[in-house]
């Protein structure tokens, strides 16, 4: 699961017939302090993600096939969650242990 | 799932039965500004794609056995749709919520 | 399975409903020095770990969706264990066998 | 699934026994020129590849399972095909379609 | 599968009950010429590695748990092989084909 921030979609008319009424989102992942890193992933927009914001990202193929209510979709990705905040604690000191 | 634009083919005479009369793609990873980044993958070409279309791929093994026809088969990746558009939303505002 | 650091928490209101009352942690993978390397993941806290801790993070989908209670769930990736020590042995000689 | 090139092979004593009697490839993944790009990954020789020959590499476990003909195996690579050619087009135009 | 070094272990005392009596190996994968690239895994020790011995390590959940002994387990990874020798083979001539 990755922390991405949505960056634009992905229009396709000849796709997997279980796609059909779906958006792809284009969703870059992003460092601890938000910065763009890494290659973007394409994800089905579960939540109905509008663009810039962040979410959370699977890879869980299974939960993604469930999603579009197809057993035999090539769905893998799926946003999960809309990030109202993602907050990285300034370090104090480094392997303190506060659980 | 990743985006990608098809660069080249695969022939290959020796490999596993279930790959006979599939196209093997060589498709590289783009980022979010249509630019080549990170590894190509193999994918099988379910839809006919042409050299320097963009697609998406899966890599959802279940999916691309179901594909090929037979639940022994080792293909892992494939297309999935053949991309008319990826736009990149120009960033109005970091973290603006449109949703 | 991946050494990490948590470096925070992701706040969210619209999430997959299989995650209410779950806390998901901001995951730094680190290299073997524990210095930050890679793109961070996001993980279930299945141990109440603390903010700057190390924990040990899977990504097995099978055992989060068991651990969030939720066959259905797209969980995928999960703390398995919150690190006492993760001691890098300095190096003697290489490709030294004492096992 | 990966393009690579055989680099070399791991001789291994104490393996688990369903790698008995099987070879472990050092396959280099390629960009699309050909040339080595990321981390190598160890496959079984499921088709008699030749060191510097150009493979493909799959990470389908159960496919990998089957082939080494143990259920509990925890296989996870194989060679899938053998490389003929791996022939990159040249780009003509950016985003030219031709299927 | 990947060719890793082993450089260290991790000590936890709070970890999922399956892990108990396990050890935890830090991993770090290696290039062909067997130098350190890539971010460390953490892997079970299944065969007894030794400190600074090269193993191959695999990703494949299903093998790992039941390694374990618990289907439950979140098991990911873990060392198949204790590696005697991984030779890279000096390139003659790129593409030469010998199988």
């Amino acid at each position: 699961m990755q922390l991405c921030r949505v960056e634009g979609t992905v229009i396709s008319t000849r796709k997997h017939p279980s796609f059909n009424g779906w958006r792809f989102l284009i969703c870059q992942p992003l460092d601890c302090d938000g910065r763009a890193d890494g290659i973007p992933v394409v994800a089905l927009d579960s939540l109905g993600a509008g663009i810039h914001q962040k979410v959370v990202v699977t890879s869980d193929g299974l939960a993604a096939r469930r999603a579009v209510g197809d057993d035999l979709s090539p769905a893998r990705m799926m946003t999960i969650a809309i990030v109202d905040e993602a907050e990285k604690e300034i370090s104090r000191s480094e392997g303190a242990t506060t659980a």
